[in-house]
């Protein structure tokens, strides 16, 4: 739907040309046309007015804004500038009557009985700045718009900004003032700037018009000249698609909630295919179920056996007792429908499909056949082709990997096996607590948007990092992200990001490649953090959660090692922060604790040879002055301050401020000796988020937590 | 010097510019200076032409070239456009003729007295790319040369690319092709490509000029119009400084080798200072000397002890009685001279200078006291304010740190403690073998190019990794960096990046130099690989030496997970290298391996569930096969394929290839659970640079493998 203050747009005049196009089979639509659509939601085009004698052309030409072009109109006359029926540049009324007068003229000696109409006067455009706005079909975004620069330049340069239709105002300036050289719309060497104003109206209305008709497909509007005062468009151009593809079926927020909230706090779990053999995933999945801790009911289900693991198997899930909420499928792709038809009459909330075998590997009709059994019994499907999914507040590993036990803030998800095994991995290894890890795979039904919801509002999640290479649909990602991203930083590490990634994607899920930048600006716009690597989104998933969320900007280094304080400033500007400029008696109580060489400002530099109290008064007074807004410590190894001595200081001036109510983020980066590493670990258990051997990453990680910051309307 | 295709320079026109200038006491030329210089050194200018009548104006105008401006020469007549004494854009011989006349008329009607010398003719520019040229005196580098394109958006955009001058034509060529916008250079929306060779050559005879005469502090031609045929500077601007900063001394190859032969494998050190006080500095240097296991003659140096931790203990070092190649320093600065006076007069090669307290602190004078003692003695030092120096080849601890003993190929140096601490630490951590471990701190004398030229020609070194804030001497460390790349890489952390202070400049060229992108061109420029942060520095200093050098550039990825696939070709992306587009033979020969819905191309995408034989057969042919250059495995742990058994699969067939002379870099990313640590741990210590949870590092190291086999001249 167009924009609430919807400026009086005439669908019905574009309702009809639309129309006539479909009628006749086209899919581009004539410059009459285009200018149609272009009035009928006001999408500024040179003005144009017919003249039928000299005097009727001054007026007009006054009128629409000199200069003007002079043409002959005539039904007669097609070459018009043969019949010296064209004139340009007219810059003054005398010039416009004049030219009147001698297009008439010539055009009567061109052809003596030609039909005079009059002259036509367009207002001429060019001056100003070339800028580019249009509109397209993204296949995982649906309706968006671009803003660039025009010209030769922006085009290898491809400088340009995209957001999802429709955008409201303010989307529009900050698409408009999010292209790298933003700066030539402000005026450069004295010229006069831009009125963005114009241009994001400009975006509005087409986004609007685009969002209101579907079916077009494609709009450009190149160039538009923008000046001081004005954005017109000196060529349109419109195509159209009258069969675009549907999305994917949506779900209400109450039906994802039900269905999510008996999958991942499930009273009771059926193993389809569970097994006693050592080795089959059958005999996995249950292991680490029951391992794992888990304390609902769980239903081995195998045709074989009469019990599994200890617990007494069913024939089928139809056999089972109790109600079963959740099926864990452990058998061949080929029994999957069969099996799932059976649980999807037993009821059960949640088909988890661990076997591959499907799209994947080219069985897309399989997939397909098991969807309709699950729309069918109104079944949600997890997978096919995934490891499992863990969910550690019910001590859930349905999973044929390894049972993990750490609870924490954190949901990871992943639409690779791979990468999911790295995931367990990594938070294993540092204890990351983790509330879920869960598996999408080919995602034939639940995406991450599912995930988003029910995530968004788990009160034992804080944070959610998310693996993909694609967006089965964009649109609805986007909308459950900007609900969640308010309450918890939603962290995304998109692969494909380069096209050889992409090309890669495209064989290995059948996921459509797309201009990564489209993807960036549009999470981007959805308040998400992306990731810029695994590494990145490991990270995040583990480090945000810790760290509380600034309200402000001033972010304030101290350090005991200048070397320390050159690359966490080079850091702080990188990762798009910048170094709060101490005001002067701040300076005087920083230097009231160094020594007369140290240097105060920002880094706070208290210099190699310190003890203790330094750190310890430096810090307390970064957390306790109120301008502050966060903190990024740099430790230097020395004798006089050994790593876990640093380390638990800081752990006790921080929990000192928590408990006096000031919570601030607080970053450390540790320079020593391999004491360092169990140091920087006793930070992070004591929510200071602090890594050895690196200046970059603790500062990526308060980058993020800003980003996520400001995103989430916090500053 | 100039080039040695010297063509030609009127080097006695350009002297008597400057010296003129230099007389009257005046830093900026006048334009007919200014294009004297431009004369004398061919850069090319709009023609002119003094004509004396209208049929000479005709012949002159086509000899320049059309379109030409004309101008009136009176000595009377100051107002040239107000005496409608000029006109623009004379496009035709009848033009030239007519303006001619109009203009002597027009000022002889604008005033009849005037004394009229003729009509200047000048070639009209404006038509072509508008880029710039320029030169400046970087105080790092000293003469640079700049090219950007110009106009207002590249100004935004800060497009530009610098070199060291003097420039070779080939340097110029890939200066030109090193803007982000060089596509423009090429023509774009069928325009004609600009002349590159002309460019070029401009630069070479700006840099010329610059270098030949280095009072020239600035020079801008600004804009040049390029063409497909020419390149014409349409404004010059030039800025003189005829009291250059001075560089500091240089030493020849030989004395700098002398000296550090004595320093890396002395056969005697001092410690003065030595202490049997435990805590004190004194007291760690020698301990860790002795307990390091360092074998030659160790003599502290302390008036107070006969006996320092085992050893005769001397007064002073006057009173050793055999040679002393080294003294240590371990007591407080102010002590420094006196002490440094006596071991001067002893003969030490080597100075090194632990203490603190000098021009970090403020007290340049007192380091300036020491060096001058330091140049008397022919004494080289290293320091002051340092943690001291490590060489494992001779077990050489001499630091008040701890002990250090893994040799190995790297030699890292660091410009702060801080970071030093973080390379021993990090090195202790990963088992790096280190050659050495060196802190220059201050700098007052030994620096990176001292380093670069004893490691570069160092049979244990075999990378070479620095930290640094800044060069004393940036042309020296090139000069000794281009030495020895074509060997060994050079990888330097730059810290400041961001932090570059605002520059006094004098002209846009100047303006832009004062930027990190002047450190980032003329490091490449040498052959040095930059790493972006810390942990970078570490990475490729620990990696680059395990990994053989590429000899092509076809990178293949062959992958267990598909997921991992698609983030290893981002990151190969990233990385500056490209995925080889593998041809139909060794694909088919690939998919003889796969499991048919295994996608072959590249990445080879074995799929998951495959057995350790599947990796072994892919690995081993992408190792075997010529046309591929260098191997991305990516790994995913399945009870199938378990990590360990995955690492040595790996290692075996790469040790085969090896025994059979097939030395490929292998890079390696394992997902997995924490098993995959110790497999990636393995396969370090095998030749294969393997990380556990990310896909981007593996990458980045082979990227920068890459980045200095091409600098190397390898590819």
């Amino acid at each position: 739907m167009a924009n609430p203050t919807d400026p009086g747009y005439d669908r019905e005049a574009v309702r009809a040309v639309l129309d006539r196009a479909r009628t006749e089979g086209r899919t581009s639509l004539t410059a009459p046309e285009g200018k149609a659509l272009a009035d009928a939601y006001g999408l500024p085009v040179p003005g144009e007015a017919l003249a039928r004698d000299a005097d009727e052309a001054v007026a007009l030409a006054v009128e629409l804004g000199l200069p003007v072009v002079a043409k002959i109109v005539s039904p007669d006359i097609l070459h018009k500038t043969e019949a010296g029926g064209v004139e340009v540049g007219l810059t003054s009324p005398q010039e416009v009557k004049a030219a009147y007068q001698r297009i008439v003229a010539n055009a009567r000696a061109y052809d003596p009985d030609a039909r005079i109409d009059g002259v036509q006067l367009q207002q001429q455009i060019g001056a100003g700045l070339e800028v580019l706005v249009g509109a397209t079909t993204d296949p995982t975004f649906g309706k968006i718009v671009v803003f660039g620069l025009g010209g030769v330049l922006v085009e290898v340069l491809k400088d340009v900004a995209f957001r999802l239709a429709p955008v409201t105002r303010a989307d529009a300036l900050s698409q408009i003032g999010g292209i790298k050289a933003a700066e030539v719309l402000d005026g450069v060497r004295g010229g006069a700037a831009v009125d963005r104003d114009r241009l994001a109206d400009l975006l509005v209305r087409l986004s609007d018009l685009v969002t209101d008709f579907p079916e077009i497909a494609e709009a450009d509007l190149n160039p538009v000249f923008a000046t001081a005062d004005d954005a017109i468009a000196a060529d349109l151009r419109f195509v159209l698609d009258f069969a675009p593809a549907q999305r994917p079926k949506q779900f209400d927020r109450d039906e994802i909630l039900g269905a999510m909230n008996r999958i991942f706090t499930p009273r009771s779990i059926a193993i389809i295919g569970a097994s006693n053999e050592t080795g089959k995933i059958g005999n996995s999945v249950i292991r680490n179920i029951v391992d794992g801790g888990y304390a609902g009911e769980v239903y081995p289900i195998n045709p074989k056996s009469d019990e599994v693991y200890g617990r007494t198997a069913y024939k089928s899930i139809g056999d089972v007792p109790g109600d079963v909420d959740v099926a864990v499928f452990a058998v061949p792709a080929k029994f999957v429908a069969a099996t799932l038809e059976e649980a999807g009459r037993k009821g059960v909330a949640g088909a988890i499909l661990i076997p591959s075998g499907f799209a994947e590997t080219g069985e897309q009709e399989l997939q397909d056949e098991v969807l309709a059994v699950a729309r069918r019994h109104n079944v949600r499907i997890l997978g096919p082709n995934i490891y499992g999914y863990y969910y550690t507040p019910q001590k859930l590993s349905a999973t044929f990997c390894t049972p993990y036990d750490v609870a924490g803030g954190t949901a990871l998800t992943s639409q690779s096996g791979g990468i999911g095994m790295a995931i367990l991995g990594y938070s294993r290894s540092t204890s990351t607590g983790v509330s879920a890890i869960v598996g999408v795979g080919n995602k034939a039904d639940i995406d991450e948007d599912d995930l988003l919801t029910f995530f968004g509002q788990d009160d034992n999640t804080n944070a959610i990092a998310m693996h993909l290479e694609d967006l089965k649909d964009g649109r609805a990602f986007v909308e459950a992200a900007r609900e969640v991203v308010p309450r918890k930083p939603v962290i995304v590490l998109k692969a494909g990001r380069t096209s050889a990634g992409a090309r890669a994607a495209g064989s290995h899920t059948g996921a459509l490649a797309g201009d990564d930048k489209v993807y960036d600006d549009i999470l981007r716009q959805a308040g998400v953090v992306r990731a810029p690597g695994l590494n990145e989104l490991l990270e995040f998933g583990r480090a945000l959660p810790v760290l509380p969320a600034p309200t402000g900007e001033n972010v304030v280094i101290i350090t005991g090692a200048g070397g320390s304080g050159v690359l966490l400033s080079d850091a702080v500007i990188d990762n798009g922060m910048s170094l709060y400029e101490i005001p002067p008696d701040l300076d005087e109580a920083f230097r009231a604790f160094i020594p007369p060489f140290g240097a105060a400002g920002n880094p706070v530099d208290i210099t190699g040879g310190e003890p203790p109290s330094t750190y310890e008064k430096t810090i307390r007074l970064g957390l306790e002055d109120p301008r502050i807004h966060a903190l990024i410590l740099g430790y230097w190894h020395t004798i006089v301050t050994p790593p876990m001595v640093f380390a638990e200081l800081v752990a006790d001036v921080v929990a000192q401020a928590r408990a006096a109510g000031i919570d601030k983020p607080v970053v450390a980066s540790l320079s020593g000796d391999t004491e360092v590493e169990a140091a920087s670990a006793h930070l992070f258990q004591h929510g200071v988020v602090a890594y050895p051997y690196t200046t970059e990453k603790p500062v990526q990680v308060l980058g993020a937590k800003y980003r996520w910051a400001r995103a989430a309307g916090l500053l």
